[in-house]
């Protein structure tokens, strides 16, 4: 008997990996079992006739032997296997499928570029936050997709035949990294998007969204130099620069760049380079997932979310079984309270918001254990995969979770690249206080709150007599003060004085 | 309105520390919420004629005025509030209750020795695994109570007057550790002990469980120290030597003894010593919970589970909602093969246990994230409150899980006191066999496995032909074989030949 029938498997058959992803549904969500990538490099077997060697055909084929053993056991409805840009231009790839097919077990469909760019915009509406009204670009090994979308809906389409592969082999075919060959590579793409420049245009775009290895590279290397996540064209200049600096391919050498992406770093670097020119893009983050994630969610048939985060968020409440109500309590009095400070403490939008997402969660360290529950809160926000959430949001919101009670860890507040230090202090400060108020969990206990602040000195100002009528959190409220004294942040808690006597 | 229906509260007056407890019944498991002492000292509080002084009085009311503020959210009928030993004994007990009474608005039942049995006994049946023919040992600041119980049923009960606070001021008066205040100290607990010693002992137990600070002081001195977690007469010994070289009580320092558990500790442990000399006792565990556990079982009024082990098992893997076919599958895989060389390995009864166990929750990890999901999943174990296991096995598990796959850590399969290294080696080794070998989810693709062991040699037989027809679990293989010969366990693989010929 097959018991599998939760698992769901998406194939893809790249220009430079194939790849299988297996994944089980869980709840309504997903939850991956295994992922298998290989470097099948099938576009470096493209003769300039475009013809597939048999070398190529032959690691294909090794490939698709391991994962057909694994896709006996998924059932065919739940599995959808695509192949890319080569197989869309070998002249002899019917050769490959045949056999490939038999291999398989199951079809194969070679999808065309348009197919290709709307499975990518469904997989990054599915699971990338922000603005709905988007930009696209995804660099692929053998051809490169721009698409432009409103919510669930791509309205322009563009698969370019070029991809970090095809740009390698025709560009930095001496494995020189000179400025020539960047050159050359960079106004080679540059003509080939210039077509579909105006039509992009026209449709406009909040956020650009960028979802290949190259994007995913450019990431891990601010990360690892302590940048902001925001991709823009002087950081990919610097980068160009950099590589330019270690002169061959196989010197190339980047804080945060790894071995197995360096290979088709530099050419994917010029297209996107050409993309930011071209489209006049300011900045860009990365998406949280492309094609397979769109193959995925379009077996799995669930509907695309207005908000992928508060999705993502009501996902871990239900599956950690979250109090609710009192996520609810702290979000809305830490708003309360961020409100009357926002001015002078200059929180943004992205402060009220990001300290409403850490507040919906902020109990989900007790799950594991009451004992040490913020740590525990911080481990499950950085390494569950959070769709909607870049990675420096995630690690904000872990490192408010870590710092939600008991002494402050200033440095980790300091380390993180999604807001500016003071900024990530002062949610902290706000989040902290709203647990503190709302520990009895029952709204109708909450006390009229007057925050004030002028710098980094924040007054605390509750209903007269309310200190000595409520020790419990007034002990907590005196243990805070301390706390935040010894990070040099002065908090007064302070009784408000009898009415003044009207005039 | 009162949302907080799914809340409950124990609070227990004891003679050193009031505790209060709240927790919030989550899907049939106790989550805790706070949990808040005060170091009260009540019995210090007492003179010769057993009066309890005016300070300890308000010492004792100022914390029940932090622990009222909580309770008012909380159901009366999910409240329960005892005191023990020492509001027993003072003769002015009622002036301290009228007015505690009033603070809490709620009743608080001065409980006798054997209803503070009973609870500890109901509190330790449901939290601690092992056999259930127990003998429970719980030693409290003024009073310390023995039991022996089978399953749910607490059969022999006694309660003592003497407890770790009212000991250290009659024996340890002058705060000297010298030979002669331990000697009298244990002579008079061995008196106290003798009149029940016969009762107990006809009733026999097959293992001994501790459930108080002094055992919990022992505990975390032994995993400080890297000694497994039986308690002996032997280390006892050795703490009490070790105690009398430190000469005076304030200079007192044991690797791994924490200065709030300092003060009650020689005391405690001359008590202990009685215990272990007077019945016997060959070696003793910590207990997973004690008084406020039976009071909060009771509130909640689960049933106490054949097995306690089995039922954390189960929680887990709904709470995580884990593929319980796939934890079957592979846990009786793994015992499969342990049963083809636990003669040659030596594997014991507690190797197959633990093995079941880690198998069960294998795949925890994978409900955050399936990169690292061996770390994850040994974080989720090392960290959560696992009812019925001991912190040796907890951890134990936990250094399985991380080493489920990928490179083996050797160090901290060593690091731990529930087995010797070479037990631990080997039931990694089966774990990951396991896994391999039942990666495709489905009972019906297990191949006849033959395992021969001759030392750390290990032989995997697989049928004739079987590799080449599984190449993504002949690959896992291989690799497999790579990581354990990495840390010098030969691995082969190996297909069985064609049948011989009969003679």
């Amino acid at each position: 008997m097959n018991r599998s029938t939760s698992l769901y498997a998406a194939i893809d058959l790249g220009s430079n990996s194939f790849h299988m992803l297996v994944v089980r549904e869980v709840a309504g969500t997903i939850q991956t079992l295994s992922r298998i990538k290989r470097k099948v490099r099938l576009a470096a077997g493209l003769d300039k006739h475009n013809r597939l060697s048999a070398d190529a055909m032959q690691r294909g084929w090794q490939c698709l032997r391991l994962f057909a053993e694994h896709l006996q056991d998924i059932p065919a409805a739940h599995v959808r296997v695509v192949a890319t840009a080569t197989l869309r231009l070998a002249t002899n790839a019917d050769d490959f499928m045949t056999t490939a097919r038999q291999i398989l077990g199951c079809d194969i469909q070679v999808i065309s570029g348009e197919e290709e760019a709307r499975l990518i915009y469904q997989g990054v509406a599915h699971t990338t936050g922000g603005s709905d009204e988007r930009l696209v670009v995804d660099i692929g090994g053998g051809s490169t997709e721009l698409i432009v979308g409103r919510g669930a809906q791509a309205l322009e389409l563009y698969s370019l035949e070029m991809g970090c592969v095809t740009w390698l082999e025709r560009w930095f075919n001496d494995r020189s990294l000179t400025k020539e060959n960047f050159e050359q590579a960079e106004q080679a793409a540059r003509e080939m998007i210039r077509p579909v420049v105006s039509s992009l245009l026209a449709r406009g775009w909040q956020i650009c969204v960028g979802a290949s290895g190259t994007v995913q590279a450019i990431q891990e290397i601010m990360v690892a130099q302590g940048m902001d996540e925001q991709i823009t064209l002087s950081k990919l200049l610097q980068l160009k620069q950099r590589a330019i600096n270690c002169g061959k391919l196989e010197e190339l050498e980047i804080e945060g760049l790894t071995l197995d992406r360096a290979l088709v770093f530099p050419s994917g670097l010029s297209i996107l380079l050409a993309v930011f020119h071209e489209l006049g893009v300011k900045s860009m983050t990365l998406a949280g997932g492309a094609l397979r994630e769109g193959i995925l969610y379009g077996m799995l048939d669930l509907p695309v979310c207005e908000d992928i985060r508060e999705r993502t968020l009501a996902n871990l409440q239900r599956r950690y079984q979250l109090d609710t109500d009192q996520a609810e309590r702290v979000s809305q009095l830490a708003e309360d309270l961020a409100r009357q400070v926002a001015h002078s403490w200059q929180l943004d939008y992205r402060c009220f918001a990001l300290l409403h997402c850490a507040s919906m969660i902020h109990e989900i360290g007790l799950s594991i254990d009451i004992k040490h529950a913020p740590q525990h809160a911080a481990y499950l926000v950085r390494h569950t995969d959070l769709p909607g959430f870049t990675p420096a949001q995630q690690k904000l919101i872990a490192t408010l979770l870590q710092n939600q009670s008991h002494p402050i860890d200033l440095v980790q507040l300091n380390h993180q690249n999604s807001l500016p230090p003071a900024m990530a202090h002062r949610l902290c400060r706000l989040l902290r206080l709203a647990i503190i108020f709302a520990s009895r969990r029952r709204s109708d206990t909450l006390p009229e709150v007057t925050l004030r602040a002028q710098d980094d000195t924040l007054q605390v100002i509750v209903p007269e007599g309310w200190l000595s009528a409520h020790p419990l959190r007034a002990e907590y409220l005196e243990q805070e003060s301390q706390w935040q004294s010894y990070v040099h942040w002065p908090l007064l808690i302070i009784e408000a004085g009898p009415a003044p006597v009207s005039a």
